[in-house]
């Protein structure tokens, strides 16, 4: 079931029959999950659920394409929340985020759950600004496949 | 907020403070309703919820594009269900479905809600196989702002 | 090599090796013929090369998505040509065209040669506006396997 | 007219009337050129041509997106040539490349004429494999911009 991302075909995903794997430990802080549920190298992007606990954040990263997502538990604090000029999303919250958007922090300060869905890499940079992981499709397949 | 749909920024969309509308009774059966989250037309496609009562369906349509949904609650049958050869999808479920899937039979035997994101015209036809409504993202967006 | 239109690899074609096959007679009028380089289920889309000799036309058709096109060669006449509000394309012209574009004349008054990259289906349809039929990727790779 | 690479509209151009202007000198050695057709921040992309004069060649780089070129004149080396397990590529030459396509040495041996459609951004990168630019739409535009 769990190899529909990495299937050409469609596929049904029963979600909550796939395990959680951990994100990758230098791409976040604290307990992250995800489950990947589709690649597409069509369009240089992928679909994914991620389990977000308390006290946990992405690491800084801009989005070299559009993303879509849909917070379905929790809170997220989007560059810094409202109070610092981001957005603060409550579940059941969706948006479109533009190409090029750069989230340096994002943060959830309840267990929250999160579908998103990328049209292209994310680029993980360091304090610097220096890039420490481009994550595309591939790089998402490759941390599924290795956690499995 | 819900000009969201019609606009070129990235927008965040507060999804529990936007009406539901109902879902054009020519392409469906019972109580079907629907949120637009999006219109993305250099992708030809857009992103919606839908919220589908028990014993409503949707019309017999053909995608023209790839698309993908997630069944957030409730349970649907498509293309008959798993009975009939087709797939039943039990929330939570999610899945990418290739270009060209015909669907005949989309039902909903209980309260279902659902996230679509598509990428590409649905083709509506009748029982003789003629066009009834090509619905792209300029209809949904129609539909969308006829209903408010 | 020319199965390369259906291949899901990256692929290389020699476009000058490969033979043109005539364009469905129902869909134009005239002589055009074209070469199918690339069909992308994931975008819902295809490339081709078209040769349209002078006095030959497309029949009546919207674009269901967006799609670029390079005139390599000749002259293009868009929505009637300039003389009737639309465009006249003199080669080497580049357009990109919007999602829901209708091109109810498009004439080839010189022998022409058009690239054309295409995101979503086309809609030909009759003088009455009823659909004659849906042009996507599926189609087009018919077209060009039954050619051949 | 030459606005149109960052218009939202459809648009056509006339491509002899649009001067070419310089492809920043640290992404290539040689004499390389380029005229920004289009921007498409919805896919993560663009549509350019590029004027590569013989002796020319891009810097390494890895396509995160998928890419179609058309060769309109003259003869490239992609990844080393053929001789070197590469494709040579001579007009009229197609092809679509995969997303992750790494393309180290793209060499002009004679004048050449390469229209490409990209779909993700590029990854520059020095000897080592360290970043030296990510190129996306928006840096493609102000490549063209700061030009001009």
């Amino acid at each position: 079931m769990s190899e529909a991302a990495n299937s050409t075909k469609g596929d049904y995903i029963q979600m909550d029959e796939v395990d959680w794997v951990p994100f990758p430990e230098h791409l976040c802080t604290g307990d992250i999950k995800f489950k990947l549920l589709h690649v597409s190298p069509e369009r240089g992007g992928w679909t994914a659920i991620y389990d977000c606990k308390a006290g946990s954040s992405f690491g800084p990263h801009t989005h070299l394409g559009p993303s879509e997502y849909f917070l379905l538990k929790g809170r997220m604090q989007v560059r810094g929340g409202e109070a610092a000029g981001g957005a603060t999303a409550v579940a059941p919250g969706y948006a479109y985020e533009l190409c090029d958007v750069h989230h340096d922090h994002t943060e959830f300060d309840e267990d929250s759950e999160l579908l998103m869905i990328v049209y292209g890499p994310l680029n993980y940079i360091d304090d610097g600004g220096k890039t420490i992981a481009l994550v595309g499709c591939s790089q998402m397949l490759e941390f599924w496949n290795a956690s499995r």
